[in-house]
């Protein structure tokens, strides 16, 4: 897959691409097959070239009409009957954002083993804190790590919290044709959603929540992400040099250079990704009757580019993670070269006796907690 | 509260205004000074217009030179000890989502009660459905209620799964101060969660997902009411007239209109909502350091703003449906006068026998399901 | 092309394309080549799959190593030198967004002339006017197209006052390697730009208002289409049946069903393109350094996503207007049967005379006006 | 005026305030009276307080009937008469809107005769360049400071070439009532539109490119402006140190700190105003009918708060600029100790000779081009 203008495009895969929604959309068609009880063969894999969206404003009418004419006897007659294009549309949606969530929480987990790790190993490895970019009191390595575990955590909860249900609704959300084929509704609905491992739900046709999480989940995980990029972005400037990424990338025409690339692909993401979801929110709030003509359609591209890029820059981000390289000599001595002990000696007066040995406060604690709530997050992935 | 710009602010009582943030700030500067153990009077009530915010980037650094200027003995010396401006700034902001929240969900409570009311009285109401601005086939007006209140729901959800955490982290995020006060940093912070009603959590500075879930929550509301509005709006032109606003609001030069102000003024907040929410993930995502230069800042305006304005969308929203009014008639005659059967007979020939009487499939059961959520979901409430 | 997530993609041709974006670079390098005065053969096409951006952060640096392995003798020791990533990437880009420019414009010309002759043809077509979706009082709905026309026309004056300057400043926009080259670099750069079709200008690698005013012209044009998408879907409802689309788009289950998909599709894009040339704005804001680390980034699929659904929309709004359906009748019927004549009796009263015939105030004057400046403008077209 | 939750906000003065609001629409209603001829006392200045606006969905209906109570004879009767809401509230923003933009050419014009300086000033004053955050190869600052210069050239020709249009179409911009009223449509408004001070154009109730302009050309200023608030950000940790805030705002717990405040608040601005366009591009792309319901009212406070925000951070970003400490030895040391030299070695090798001494290309000729620039935009200023 080429990537030339979102470098890295490669890491998702199959994610969300065009072939993925049309497969997904065949699986929809072909499940509910299955519902109807007719036999078929498996349905054709079809090229997204030959399936022209445009005239009916969405594939699926076209997509049936290449079923039809490929089908045979019973199969040819029956495929669709009952659903509506978005009942398609939407499950396959479902489909393909349930499978890239996943791709992105394996991403996760194993970011939290690796932050939690490297909490515990930089616990003691002091460092200046830095606020609105002036050295401000001492902290740690890893307490700093620590927060970034602690919106990390934060981002798998959000993701944790989603569901992915299956759209059921037909022309109008009243399921009539499905009832007016003779099927039970609830039945047919719960059938379809088990094929095709979504929730069974009621139709959420013009209640867009489960498209606006998601949306919001995978932004929860950029922002988690960009604060990280930020900081190795910072910290691994030259006059810092306190982190490095493990390999940098090249220029074009400075030879000695090794660039963050990582950082910055990341960081990239995250300045991109909260517009995304933005119009995702704006489709849903601006729908009208039981169908809308043209918020609906504005969501297809949208969520699937963000939570493609999401993809990549969880990819991106474990990588980074797991290769970064923390300069502990160049921490100490920026901690021992600066003023940081204004606030302690005017604490110490205060409570009147010497100031302590060290300033760190209860950075361990804090640590402690962060990585046991990962330990827990983790060891209750394994169980599920 | 003057509200030219933004007709119906003054719903918003006094919601993340100055004042309200200020109070809180001092309240958080009080319960602090309690926590110490530091007897005090009770804090002074002050302007806003007397704390420049300016020259330190934040109110808080002024704020508390005119607490020390107004304070006697050992609560002068003493106030703010051990913490940062970030904690009393965020612990503020906190309390102020919370109440902010509460309010909002006391509306969505009763627009759910309104909602399942409606839905039940309007089961079996038929009217057109509407895909793509044109006829579909029919639906009932309960079952399009139904579709409203599942989002409200959703929106309600939202908003339950919020919480808001103290910030209790000092200059950088590791307590020292606290530490080196003498005070045990762990039971501090519990007792300025309790004293504040927040909730106690280690230091989340740099990890902004209390607010940006916040007003992805937020966003979630002013999507369902927009959706309600959006609704209202098509259908009470006067072509349609098969909604109205209960009472609609003149016009400046035309005696005769009647305009739904109530669903303009919800549609305005849901088209300006999403686009705040998205600069508070922005924020988070470009974070960097203990504390951030600017991400940081462009939060407090920008929440207040977005849940302000959705407690007044909300206040609006209930309005609106508790005034609206439903010409059965209308939805009748457009009904009848639509050309909506070529679906069900389609359907009837494929299953092989006549149309059915009527045409609603599942309707009935979809309203069901939806109310008895509504149902479970404030009587879960009451218990609360 | 594949246009599944986006229907009607196909419309943009080869505007922004990974592959005329490979192209354009490769065109960067080999205009660089003649301005280093460097004889080569042709350099050769490539696909895009075989350039991998990601090690780098962006195609150039593999771009140039796959050109070195391919190249001979001196253009394979001289290619790209004196250049940097940056020069390649944005000047490429700066000739697609101009290219894409351009068909947005022919469209535009073709809208502007449409609108011209509908608005002169319908200007005694009376209709109800429509405020906050109530009767308010009569127009015509030749003064309608006129406020589409001059929105177009405006969106048309933003395309016109773009610029696209070449990029030439070298690894931090000094030319250095160009002048230690022995080049005079005033010089180079007038070539280079004049090579490639761009302005000569001073290096704009970190002045970002080259792309972020296309972004935002690129708006104005699919504001001005989604108000005129908005007004179609409005009036096309069959309550209203003032307006229809040419040729509607099927439904996947409702045979009888023809759904205005032209304006859906427009409108989808005026919803989601705001947001993307928000992303260009942010990534202008947040730069820093002489090349920033993922703002930058975040520019290139962000603008190609815009322009490109720019180009799609153009297409398909002047397709909608070619084929736009004026029901005169029932504007003429609406119109009588609604009631706008009370602020006419009010202002006659006022005034102490008896109401005019009509009261249609200076429409045909302002249909002049916007008409007139319609024809100016394509009259200047002509010219240049 | 308070700023607690926009630091600064003060520094707004009285532009596009409630208060600024109603007294621009109160003039609108004078000056109109004075096109009718009706003799009239000066108009009273009104409380916004006493203006509720929510009932009608704008202030004006309010407005007109308080002011209808207050005056006498004709000025009473005749109040407002061929006027609609939307003529009262779009003159009065423009008028709001026009003045604040020349508020910000003065903070821009101040600007660019210190960064004019600055650039000359530090025209030898040799640093590393910085890409992707590591050292590339020397620049100067005098050339760091021709590209912000640059950009602040670019954000003074975009709000340059704004117009600020009067509104007058009446109830459904055909001017009808002004028609039946018996006065001449166009000189009416060209006297309106002289009275005020604003563009007499033809109506633009629908076309929103005035307001979306306006916000796209504020957008444009906070671009340039972060971007240079971004790199003092970077420059001034200490790490760094090689520029410093003139005089840095103090923090609440740490004697020690000199934080760069202003660049802060600058940057904070700069990330919150492109959401705030976007959202102008979204009412005007979202709009039907006459007037919308919802999308015309979301403008005003966005484009209120955009707007101010930008005369804020105009008046930040001079001080800032004013006060600017430059530490060129800072800079030299970090410089001599970079290892910048790999690009030129290449490239001297490949030109056959020895590497010249010093490797700053065509900064000074590129300093000269933009400081030309400055100059002649300053005297046109002038001029005008």
């Amino acid at each position: 897959m080429p990537d030339l203008l979102w470098p890295g495009d490669a890491r998702g895969d199959d994610h969300l691409t065009e072939g993925s929604f049309l497969r997904a959309m065949v699986e929809v068609e072909s499940a509910w097959l299955d519902v109807l009880g007719v036999a078929h063969d498996p349905l054709p894999d079809l090229d997204p070239a030959a399936v022209p969206a445009e005239a009916a404003g969405n594939p699926v009418v076209e997509l049936v009409a290449i079923l039809r004419d490929r089908l045979e006897g019973d199969a040819a007659r029956w495929v669709h009957r009952g659903l509506t294009s978005q009942d398609v549309v939407d499950s396959a949606l479902m489909m393909l954002l349930r499978d890239a969530v996943s791709a992105v929480r394996r991403e996760l987990r194993e970011q939290i083993a690796l932050l939690a790790d490297l909490a515990e190993t930089h616990r003691s490895t002091a460092m200046v804190g830095r606020t609105l970019t002036q050295h401000a009191v001492p902290t740690t390595f890893g307490l700093k790590v620590s927060g970034w575990l602690s919106a990390v955590l934060d981002a798998d909860d959000g993701l944790g919290a989603l569901s992915f249900p299956v759209q059921l609704g037909g022309a109008a959300g009243t399921l009539a044709a499905i009832v007016e084929l003779g099927l039970d509704p609830a039945r047919a609905r719960d059938r379809l959603a088990g094929a095709l491992g979504l929730e069974p739900v009621v139709p959420w046709h013009t209640a867009r929540a489960p498209v606006t999480r998601t949306g919001d989940a995978a932004v929860g995980c950029t922002d988690a992400w960009g604060r990280i990029a930020g900081d190795v972005l910072v910290l691994s400037r030259p006059e810092i040099g306190e982190l490095a990424e493990g390999s940098g990338g090249g220029s074009s025409t400075m030879p000695h250079k090794r660039n963050p690339v990582l950082s910055t692909l990341v960081r990239r993401a995250a300045l991109a990704a909260p517009q995304l979801a933005a119009t995702l929110h704006l489709a849903a709030a601006d729908t009208v009757d039981e169908r809308d003509a043209g918020a609906w359609h504005a969501e297809w591209a949208t969520v699937a580019a963000l939570v493609r890029r999401t993809v990549v820059a969880g990819s991106q981000a474990t990588e980074l993670l797991s290769g970064l390289e923390v300069n502990t000599q160049r921490m100490a001595a920026t901690l021992a070269a600066a003023d940081t002990g204004s606030e302690q000696r005017a604490m110490a007066e205060l409570a009147g006796r010497a100031p302590a040995d060290q300033y760190l406060g209860a950075a361990d604690q804090i640590i402690d907690t962060v990585v046991d709530r990962a330990r827990r997050s983790l060891k209750e992935d394994e169980r599920t």
